[in-house]
């Protein structure tokens, strides 16, 4: 029942990144978890809102703290279709997420598994549990294919 | 004269930083400069605005993106208080700032010159000119004072 919901919440996380593609943002999404329910979900608007830190789990993150009306998410999970990069992964460990569930790796980007590696680092203070790979093929295959189009368009 | 300017802008930063300070939020400030002039500048709003996110740093970076309509702040400088986290400092390459300043070191938080090193990873598409050690001395007196009376206030 839980890997269901799980995947059911990537799934989520999933839309938000299809809608994030077809307004020409870079598409990853996320939804923040508590308590069996979704409570904030974005997908990547750094386009629309000219803001390089509104990426999908950070817009998630202060969504979720206003809505809460508080800054730290204890026993708040995170689902992204991408793994986050240093500054969103920073982020995470700050709003003290339980878990973090992401779809694809980064290694160009990443800063969970790659990079910076902040979770791994002895000056973190919380660090979230880990799962990878959930939705993997599908939130890669959405960010292929954008880029794929985009370059096409650039022809 | 740069060096003059510098400590001037400096100077701003550090009184964003005593300004976020008697909020009652963690006294950090940041300016963002560009031809010369501040174009954005904040202190730390994380309790204010229940936003792990609210770092100077970031609100100057959001402030100076809306005021310039890009997301991107090429030949932007930005002064702070305090070395920057992860969070910021990827943040800081994402908006293509040219040069960061910052005060005092944060051997526990930082992410430049230490935990993550976000600018060194090779993953790093964008690194800024980094100086520090600018108003160190009173950078780092404000947020020892700060910490030192709420050790006080909760004894």
């Amino acid at each position: 029942m839980i890997a269901r919901a799980g995947k059911g919440f990537m799934a989520a996380a999933i839309e938000e990144a299809r809608a994030a593609g077809a307004r020409g943002e870079v598409p990853i999404g996320a939804v923040l978890v508590k308590d069996g329910e979704i409570i904030a979900r974005a997908g990547n608007e750094t386009r629309r809102l000219n803001d390089v830190t509104a990426h999908a789990e950070i817009l998630a993150i202060r969504r979720a703290a206003a809505t809460l009306a508080d800054e730290r998410l204890v026993d708040a999970d995170l689902y992204v279709t991408l793994e986050p990069c240093a500054m969103c992964a920073a982020a995470i460990s700050f709003a003290r997420i339980r878990r973090l569930y992401y779809g694809a790796e980064d290694p160009k980007g990443g800063g969970v598994d790659h990079g910076g590696r902040f979770y791994a680092q002895p000056t973190c203070h919380h660090a979230p549990e880990v799962y990878s790979g959930i939705g993997e093929a599908e939130s890669a295959e959405i960010l292929r294919a954008f880029f794929q189009e985009r370059r096409v368009a650039e022809d």
